[in-house]
């Protein structure tokens, strides 16, 4: 990694990977939540996080480079933080109050590495990917701002 | 971890290992880190963090806990992501806005834990820890702000 664009195409892999990661760890977390707006929220970021898989597609594509993920070992972190959240309060009311917790980690990771890769993309001269990577940075801020209300209004409150 | 309580004592305990992992790790990016710019300000950060393990252990004794820290498999991944990028690009330009870019990764699982931490004092009426975990959350969004503000400015138009 020599350049500016070798930074931003490991980058783009390893958010890559790190959505396919949250795509399968996803499903367990709706499963142990216990609180029906959190299984909503969460249920939606799913959906939405299929179609960010699919936009990080095309902006492999719109720079000519193959979709592919590299190894993240941060959100490997973020995730065993979040299963092992679940399985320690499991059961209990506050569990949702943890669950929010490890997800807005995750959410915050994301919204650290696409405000990054829209300033490269910027910086590089990659308007396709600059306009895309800011749609999904906009996606990932508002499921963060859902959480912290579901957390301030309801969650924190029954715990 | 059944109560409230108990994930927010176990959250503090994790913040606190993450600190203090980011103290031991600070010290090597400074020295890889080639922009003046970015030298002082994670010069800035690493005094700023020794100040924040301080206001933690306040933190602690403010609950009635001890300070102590636990395994946090987050931020361990976060390091571990920010010393492949040094490796990886090493003496190239390009480095400093991969450190940038790891940086605000790791300032942005700060801001998340610190703003679920402050919150959860809040719920549990925890009045001094909710202060000052708030003030510990303002230090960690303002380094995150003055770092996009190097990327954006001057290190990636130089990378």
């Amino acid at each position: 990694m020599k350049t500016l664009n070798d930074i931003f195409e490991h980058t783009l892999q390893d958010v890559y990977y790190a959505e396919n990661a949250i795509l399968k760890a996803l499903p367990k977390v709706i499963e142990e939540a216990g609180n029906a707006g959190l299984k909503e929220a969460l249920k939606e970021h799913l959906s939405e996080t299929k179609t960010q898989v699919a936009t990080l597609k095309k902006v492999f594509k719109s720079i000519g480079a193959e979709a592919k993920g590299v190894k993240c070992d941060a959100i490997d972190g973020l995730i065993k933080e979040c299963e092992g959240v679940m399985d320690e309060a499991k059961g209990a009311a506050a569990r949702n109050a943890g669950i929010i917790g490890c997800c807005q980690a995750i959410e915050h990771y994301e919204i650290a590495r696409y405000g990054t890769l829209r300033e490269w993309a910027k910086a590089l001269g990659h308007e396709d990917a600059h306009q895309m990577l800011g749609s999904i940075l906009d996606q990932e801020k508002a499921a963060d701002h859902k959480l912290t209300g579901l957390a301030v209004e309801s969650v924190n409150k029954a715990a």
